[in-house]
Formats: C-alpha cells, sequence, structure tokens
C-alpha cells in the first residue's frame, strides 16, 4: 500500500520522524548549529500547549516571572561545588561587542571580566532571587514559574526532541516545610499529567526516578513517562522535590513563629517543547501527523470541489458552513476552520491537510450543495472511510465526535503501551527482551547504581521509574534476588 | 501633602519612576550587569498585553515563529556590509563548555569555530530563512511575528526602559510589490497606535521618522510617539518600510508570473517591555502606580475590616461579593477579584493597593454588611473620593465604570500632551523653549541631518515625527527660511 510518508515507521523510525515533520511544516534546522526554525504550524501548538498549561499553572496557585537569560560564572560556580554531576555543556558568552576588522570581517571584541553563562535552567538565579526575597515565613510559599528558552551544548540534535535551544516552562517554589514542598512537587506532575493524557492524548506513567536517575541536587525526582511507536520510553516531564539543597546552597532562609532561622525547602519542574516530539512520535501514521482536538489550532479544513459554473455557489455554501462552525467552542476555544481555495484537485489538498494533520477534513461539490450535506472525513481513521453527512446532523454531533476522536486516540495509544509492555520475573527474560526488541519491561528491582551502569552497556536500557501505581508492592528483584525488590519500568529512552 | 511615593514627580522624575516600580513591586535589578527579573505583578501587564496584542496579529493575518537565539557572525557580517548603522553592541558567545580548573573555579573552554552573536533582532535569521521559503509569487505574502527575547548591550540601563535584555515581539514580512509592503508597514503602526491609545491609554502621535532617525537598512520608519509626565518624548512603537534593502542583501528573490526573478519587498515592525515603562510614566502619580483597566490583571481588590466578633459575617460577605463579581466580564476576559486577608489594618492594606494601582479597592466592614453595600475607591480618583453604595448597583455599573475610567485617564493623559506641545514660527522661541522647559514643539522643517545634529548638541533635543495628521500642510521652515518645511515633532526623549 502507498503511504504518503516515505519510509514507513516500521522500515525506518528516525527518518520516518523527520518526513513526518517536513510534510506537516512543523520545524526545520537553522543555519546555526543545533537549532531550530519552529515553523507556525509546530509553533501552533506550543502556544496552544503552553496557553493551557499556563492557566493551570495559574490556577494552581504560580505567578508567573521573567529572569535574566545570563547567569555570571561565579554563580554557576556556587552550584557547581555543591551538586555532582552539575551540566557543563552551556553557552558561554565572553565579549559585549562586535568590531569591524580592515578587511571587512567582524571580530568579538570588549571582553567582559566575568564571562556569562546562558541559562542551561534557572536554578542558580532563582536561588539568589529566594535568598533575597524570603526572610520570615510569612513570605512563604512562594510559587513561581517562568516560560523561556534554555541552551545546552548538544552534539547530536533532533528536532524538538533534543536542540541546543529550546523553549520550556520552569515552576521554582520555595516552602517553610518538607511536606508542603513534596505535596507541591507531586501536584505538579499531576498537572503534567492532566496536559499528557487529556490534552496531548498521550499515555503516560507517574512514578519516582531511581537515584542514578534523579535530577542533580535533588532528593526525588518525579517522571511522567510515555511510550513512542519504536517502543522507546520518552520522559515527557519531570518535577523535583529538592529538599534543602539548593536553600543550602544559595542561603535561602526564613525566620520562623518560634524567632529561629531555618532553611527553606524548594521544588522545581519543566515541560519543553520535547512535548511536540513526543505528540509527533505517539500519533502520527504512514500518512503523516495526527493531531488530537484538544491541542489543535485548526479543528476543521474545508476543502471545495470546484467544478465548471457552480464555482460561486460552492464557495458561498463553505463560506456560510465556515462561519457557522466558528461560532461554535469546543472545551472555551472557538473552533477554528480554514476554508482551502488553492487551485489544486481535492485529492491533492486532501493530503496536504492529511500530513499536516488536521482532525476533520470537510469536502464540498455539487452534490454536497444539493443535498444540505458535507463529506466528511477524519483524520485518525483510514482515509477510506469518508462519509456523507446531513449538515445539520454534522454540526450537532461536532463537539461529541471530536471528543470522541480524543478518546479514541488516547486509547489507540494506551493499547499500544499495554501491548508493548510485558513483565518478567527473571533476569534472563530480561535479557532476551531487551536484545530482541524493545517496550517497557516491567520487573521487581532493589535500585543499585551498578546494575542500572550495566544495563545501559549491554542493553541501552535505563530504569524510566518506579510507578506510584505499584508503590505497595514488593517482591524478588530480577538481579539480587532481595526480596524488598519495587516495581520498577525499564526501557531503551530518547 | 503627604505622598506615598518620595519623591514626588516634581521633586525628581527619575527617582520617582524607580520608586513606583519598587513600591508597586513590578520587577527589580538582577545580579547580571543591565538585566532585571520581572516580578509577579510586572509580568502580569506585560502577558496582559501579549494576550491582546497577539489575537490582533493572528487577525491581521500574521502567524507566530520561533527564530534561533544566536545569530552565526558571518551571517551579521553580510548585514554589516550593507547596513549602514548597523549595531555592534552585541553579546557574544564564544565557547560552548565550562570547565572546572584544580582549584574548582569554572572557566570557559571548548572555543567555537565561529562566534556566535545573540539576537540584537532577527532580521539577518529571518532574511536567511525568507530566502528559502521565498521561491515563487504564490509564496507571498509571507506575514511572520515572533515573541522572543533580546540583547542589546547598554551601558546605562534603567529597569524597562533600556536593559541589557528585554522581551519583545518582532514581525517580519515580505511581499511581491512595494505598495503592499508599504500598507502593511501602516497597517502594523495602526495596530500599535490601538495597542497604546485604547488597551494601554496611552496617547501616541502617528508619524514618520526623518532620515536621520531612520532604522539602519529601512526606506521608511513609521513611528507612535508618547509624552511622559516629564515633558519627555517615548518612542512606543516602530514600524519599517524595508524596500527591497533586506531582500538584496539575504537574496529573497521570487519568480514572477512573467517568469522573471525579482527581490521581495519586506517590513519589520516591534514593541517591547519598554512599553510597561511608558505606562508607568504616563499615568502614575505621586502615591504610586496607576493601571488602566484593560490591562489590569486584577481589576478589583477586596479589603474586609475585621472587627471583634463578626469576622465569619465579613468574610463570607466579601467571599459572596467576589464570586459574583467573577462571573462578569470586562472585553471578554473575566474580571479578576483579589480578597486582602492579611492582618494588616484596612488603611494599611488600602495604601498597599493604591501603590500596587490597582483599579478598584471595595472596603467592607461592619456598616457595609448591614446595609448589603461597597465603600469604594477608584484608582484615579483622590483616595478621599471613596463612597458608599449599594452592592446592586455597583455590579450593574461596574463595567461602565471601568470603561469610564479607562476614558477618563486617557483623557487625562491626552490634555497633558496637549497642553505641553507648542508650536513655534521662529528659531529662537525654539531654542528659548527647550532652554527653560520640555514639551513638544511643532514647527515646519525641511529634514537636514546637519540641524539635526546641532540640535541634540546644543539642546539635547531630536525630531520625534513627521506626524501623518499635518501630512499636507507646508510652511516656512523655521531654521533655513525654505518654504518647502512639513510640520515636525521635537522634543527630548528617553
Amino acid at each position: 500500500m502507498k503511504t504518503a510518508i516515505t519510509p514507513t515507521r516500521e522500515q525506518n523510525f528516525p527518518e520516518w520522524y523527520q518526513q513526518v515533520i517536513k510534510h506537516a511544516d512543523l520545524a526545520e534546522s537553522s543555519p546555526v548549529r543545533g537549532c531550530m526554525v519552529i515553523k507556525p504550524w509546530g509553533y501552533a501548538l506550543w502556544q496552544n500547549l503552553q496557553r493551557q498549561l499556563d492557566i493551570k499553572i495559574e490556577a494552581t496557585g504560580h505567578e508567573n516571572i521573567y529572569l535574566p537569560l545570563f547567569i555570571p560564572l561565579s554563580h554557576m560556580e556556587k552550584e557547581a561545588k555543591h551538586v555532582e554531576g552539575f551540566a557543563k555543556e552551556c553557552a558561554v558568552v565572553t565579549h559585549h561587542r562586535l568590531e569591524e576588522m580592515p578587511d571587512g570581517h567582524l571580530k568579538p571584541a570588549g571582553e567582559l571580566d566575568e564571562p556569562l553563562v546562558i541559562r542551561p535552567t534557572s536554578e542558580a538565579i532563582i536561588g539568589e532571587m529566594f535568598s533575597k526575597w524570603v526572610q520570615s515565613y510569612r513570605d512563604l510559599p512562594i510559587l513561581m514559574n517562568q516560560w523561556a528558552n534554555i541552551v545546552r551544548w548538544e552534539m547530536r540534535t533532533r528536532l524538538f526532541l533534543r536542540t541546543t535551544e529550546f523553549l520550556w516552562q520552569e515552576g521554582h517554589t520555595a516552602h517553610a516545610c518538607a511536606q508542603e514542598a513534596q505535596e507541591e512537587s507531586l501536584k505538579m506532575l499531576e498537572v503534567y499529567r492532566w496536559l499528557a493524557e487529556e490534552i496531548l492524548a498521550i499515555p503516560v506513567i507517574k512514578g519516582e526516578k531511581t537515584k542514578s536517575e534523579t535530577f542533580p541536587g535533588a532528593d526525588n525526582t518525579y517522571t511522567i513517562e510515555a511510550m513512542m511507536q519504536d517502543g522507546k520510553a520518552l520522559q515527557a516531564g519531570t518535577s523535583h522535590f529538592l529538599g534543602q539543597n539548593f536553600a543550602k546552597t544559595f542561603e535561602i532562609k526564613y525566620l520562623d513563629k518560634d524567632n529561629k532561622a531555618h532553611f527553606a525547602w524548594t521544588t522545581s519542574w519543566g515541560v519543553s517543547t520535547r512535548l511536540i516530539g513526543a505528540l509527533i512520535m505517539t500519533h502520527s501514521d504512514d500518512d503523516g501527523l495526527i493531531i488530537p482536538p484538544r491541542i489543535a489550532h485548526t479543528h476543521i479544513v474545508i476543502l471545495p470541489t470546484v467544478h465548471k459554473g457552480d464555482a460561486e455557489n460552492i464557495l458561498a455554501y463553505c463560506e456560510k458552513l465556515a462561519a457557522t462552525l466558528r461560532t461554535l467552542k469546543y472545551h472555551d476555544q472557538p473552533i477554528k476552520v480554514k476554508i482551502d481555495t488553492s487551485d489544486e484537485t481535492t485529492g491533492t489538498k486532501a493530503w496536504h491537510w492529511v500530513k499536516k494533520g488536521v482532525p476533520v477534513r470537510i469536502e464540498v461539490g455539487p452534490r454536497e450543495v444539493e443535498n444540505n450535506a458535507v463529506f466528511v472525513g477524519y483524520r485518525h481513521k483510514p482515509y477510506k472511510e469518508r462519509t456523507a453527512v446531513d449538515q445539520e446532523t454534522f454540526i450537532d454531533a461536532l463537539t461529541l465526535q471530536l471528543d470522541e476522536m480524543q478518546n479514541s486516540i488516547f486509547e489507540r495509544a494506551k493499547t499500544f503501551q499495554t501491548k508493548n509492555t510485558i513483565t518478567v520475573d527473571s533476569q534472563e527474560a530480561f535479557y532476551d527482551f531487551f536484545k530482541k526488541q524493545t517496550g517497557f519491561v516491567v520487573a521487581y528491582f532493589v535500585e543499585d547504581e551498578k546494575i542500572e551502569k550495566q544495563l545501559k552497556d549491554d542493553l541501552k536500557v535505563t530504569t524510566r521509574c518506579m510507578p506510584f501505581a505499584y508503590k505497595e508492592k514488593t517482591g524478588r528483584c530480577i538481579f539480587t534476588g532481595r526480596e524488598d525488590g519495587k516495581l520498577t519500568v525499564f526501557a531503551k529512552a530518547y
């Protein structure tokens, strides 16, 4: 069978991924090494995600701020001294001027007394600010968030998944007690689950990272883990309980009611443009992108099939239909509709929008006008399954249909995840599985950095998380035989 | 009379500005030279501005994209070669790693083959992308916008007005013909006028810059100019018709219907966090910030005056009132209400919110509960003019009251601008005015870079614009006596 995307997922998954992005026109590489240009169709996904997550972040009591792009080197040193595994692949600004040379070329000039690092994350700068803002227990909790660009020097980059510059949201909070900070980090993980599952239709497993996978400087890292269609895991969002580590590094102290000074307890949590990569690899098929309705910028595209002399009638019919649809709302947002009046054939236009993943396509020709009908195709169903529907019926059922579509896309991904997850009770079965295939393996495990390193070396497999759902269960560790193993998810990962 | 802000505007305007920002808790300096931390109360203003402007930018046919933070040095050279007056105060990245030295300090390592400049604006990178994306007349127009952070190395910085890093929006468009590009740049200037006048209540003068004040590389720069309360001008937004200059530099060419290659015509336009500075300096008084309702994040604050045993009743009354108010909308946005339950006196709380500029304050004590009333103060009126109003009457009239307040704030600024604008017909009167005071001077002028330089040297005065409103008028130039002078606005400026 001919597919719109070549190669197919089965033939070459990484190349299929690049081709889906290209045909949907989501993003492209830029002249700057490792940086991408996010194009309108891709940026609309991010902006829609941002809008919906931002409402939740505000509703859970957080306020947005903006912190500087730069971090002085001395601040990084403070953090580096305290944080093992501190990331050092950073872009460093050393000059503040360009000078024109006699040959017309420019060269950096005006060397800075102290180099500035472009934020790889903002803990160092927020720590400094918190230490100023927090004096008394009355100042706590501080609940803040920022939307920003981040730079981490990457040697091998892939659009959305791993780029030198990316966009993200980073929450930073400080609390008077450990329990409250713990609850905060879990609350935000639940917000991320909501975003992934209910908006992006990506099923995730909520759990805790093993020590070796915990964020440097955190006491606990909580994660949502998704499965891509190649069976690999993708960490879709993390939330960190930082204990008093950062508070001690940056002297975030408050006077309590007892008039004694205590260190605060802090958290941080973030999701990034990586989620767009997860969205693509979870839902798209061999015909291109599939956008779940709740994250779609454009819900419906109308394709007029214009014949001979009836162009005017047909276009008027389309305009009227679009106007009616635009009065409807879907989850509090207006339904967005495009009419494609380009002079291609209807088939060419339809495939154009299939590849771009628009949830609903409506073809309108003389027959539809005559019968007051629409000829409808839903992106998550096979292309052939288009049907003629009475216009009124279609409009009445639309938001329900979109919800059904959203659920059906989610359920399909969930079924895929379930089918590609196995439980094993021996090291042998574990190695057998990963030597032959990908997917999630669940097994009892007593966490142990040496074993985790061995698995990485042997199989490129890492622990993804210890799912909250299995928290109470203990059993025999498949590697050591110890009886206090916890159920843990293992996988190859992005 | 005692004022909440010391010094007053009259005593020391620049220091008053800093104190308004401090008492409203809008932003503060960061440990990074020239960079600010935008705090929640300040960021909410920017986010609200962004939300409303973004809707207009989309409604006028533009799509959002995201371009890389970095520009390779060689691209800057391309631009520098063609653009006179090209800005060279840029942050330059020369290394991509931090290395730990034996003494624990970090130093930059991994020198880049080609230094990267942090975008001082994105013409260079968008030029490169446009040249790829534009092939045929069918690809035009391209109408794009991005929200981004920008870095220009500044020696003297002031919060919001001039910072090394700032946030902005930059539109970039390419067109097949000059007229369409001209119309585009004027259309976006009108969007900026709408934003300034109707949302921020800042009266502005629309006009064209003289050649010496035109953006390097542009054929024409259009501007909106506002007057601050110290009589100085602030350029609040600009829109550039770039002609074919950038198209030639970056080879943005298209094949027309005649199958011949032509250079495209481009525009760019932007507003930045500087507008928050303009907002502060236009409306605030000696008691602090005044926020026009249409840009307010919080419209109303309720201050319960809790006496002895009736705390419960009063709080319940406030909660119910807040719930009712939150069901209302103001220009399509929900009315936002805060209840201040801190244990300060009502007077202290009231002054706290006066300084933060919340449009409406409602005090609720036993008397209000008894009479089903509210005791209301509006921020733009003197503090003493608070009045008791029946609750129902207050609620019914609220959105009208807010609109009236918005208009009244705008009219007050407009009156100030008018009062501080004079027309002069001689060079002597011109010099007399600026030696003694500030404000806008309107005079006939035949533009001339030498004279403009002289005025800058003698008086620190620049041409602000040639207003569209006076386009048709010509008269005798006050400096040269030539008869083809155009009415031009002159002022000292930020």
